[in-house]
């Protein structure tokens, strides 16, 4: 396989520039990523250290390497564009159409896309966290009657890191009920559900992901075995159809995907960046 | 204050397109940005229904809105083009560059951003996520051993939030020791944690800032009293000077950038995205 060096440069967390570049490396197959990560690119003495780094590589591989960058500081950046490779500057590319549009200049500094926004929102962020975590078991009423999103599934759905997902990036309060064996006596919503009906979300896998999941944690168990696997989501998806849960198949789906999947169909409210 | 409509426009989560979008917004002082979502516009009713409500809104609003896409199918993008709006395509602005420094077309495929990696990037994560869950009391010394960065911090200096970031963004093994009253009697280091001082990170917060979440949690109680947090800081603070334990003031910082900042300085392994 081919493969490239790709470096991500910012002044700051460097989480731009990598969301930036990565969405844009996956439209290219073929090509093995080598990934160069240098984030708070705030010294002279780092960004020469950087541009020797790239200037050396290019040399090595006889082929100029990629740099996404978010650098604001005209100074650096212009030192990064002697270096031997192909710059995608990301302010640079989208900061005229905007400056156009609000008929503004742009501030340029630094380190303000994770900034920490109004106390109202920082608070709402942590309270969110603190209750994916809070409601991880999903026994508790008065716990779950807070919920914006009660996410359901069997044991091992992914049902944890989805409600700490919504949390970090929405500010959504999300529960987590795991149905037991208990639960699955006939089809019908377990009591503590009942009141609760419209916040529900299933999550549902292919027995064989759910078992190879069950099987990385309680190996050899009955638990992980494929018939029981089966049989518990047989009888969740039987429930989900008949109350009319609506529910996303999260086989080879990532948690981000799942997520954004959530806030679209429930419509749910975000609740940061004062949005 | 000056309010402008903005848009999101994507073929699948947005999250690209949000995260892109907002920092861009950060450079612009002074106005109110009013925000409208839509994500999984995969049709070509859902695209109409979006394109009026762009073209409503300016109508009202007596101006273009901004319009952040991510969107790749080019028939959706040709009509997003005609509506009223300043368009800003993060994929069109960058992937000329890629294309000529790569020699290869893009092969414009929704949804790859956050596409499910290969299976032991999934279980990496899974698996950070639930340790962080697993190891947010501090107390057991077999888990603190596998830890990457143990966080360590007097309560509620914002350890969890953190440890989950790491674990969700970076695939990175965040352990958390809360320093309790009973370890500050002298200041030495609690045991548990003095086989394990290279792993140490510490965080810290002004007084009053520490005061404001503890009260947000138990108003008028000891624990929240300015006296006691001061106390509880200074030990602390002493500790890491003591015993050279790299620490970062949280205070005013967001996740982002304290994570980010810890990935810098502990020289941490990124384990997601095959990277």
């Amino acid at each position: 396989m081919l493969q490239r060096s790709v470096f991500f440069l910012s002044d700051r967390t460097g989480i731009t520039a990598e969301t930036l570049g990565h969405s844009l490396l996956t439209q290219f197959d073929g090509i093995e990523w080598k990934k160069h990560y240098a984030s708070f690119l705030d010294s002279a003495a780092k960004v020469q250290e950087i541009i020797d780094r790239i200037n050396t590589i290019a040399k090595q591989e006889g082929q100029p390497s990629l740099v996404f960058s978010t650098l604001l500081d005209p100074v650096i950046l212009a030192s990064v564009r002697q270096a031997d490779c192909y710059l995608i500057d990301f302010f640079e590319s989208c900061l005229g159409v905007l400056e156009t549009a609000l008929q503004q200049s742009p501030v340029r500094i630094p380190g303000r896309s994770h900034i920490l926004g109004q106390d109202a929102s920082y608070f709402r962020r942590i309270a969110a966290i603190q209750y994916a975590l809070n409601s991880d078991d999903g026994s508790n009423s008065k716990i779950l009657a807070d919920a914006d999103v009660i996410l359901v599934g069997v044991s091992r759905s992914g049902k944890t890191p989805v409600c700490v997902y919504l949390a970090l990036q929405y500010g959504v309060l999300a529960a987590n009920y795991p149905f037991t064996p208990e639960d699955m006596g006939v089809v019908r919503l377990p009591s503590l559900l009942q009141p609760l009906r419209e916040k529900l979300f299933g999550l549902t896998l292919s027995t064989s992901r759910l078992q190879a999941v069950r099987v990385e944690r309680y190996p050899g168990s009955h638990y992980a075995s494929f018939v029981e696997c089966q049989r518990e989501l047989q009888w969740q998806n039987e429930l989900y159809q008949q109350f009319n849960i609506p529910f996303i198949d999260t086989t080879g789906v990532s948690i981000e995907e799942i997520s954004a999947s959530i806030i679209n169909r429930m419509r749910l409210e975000r609740r940061l960046y004062g949005t």
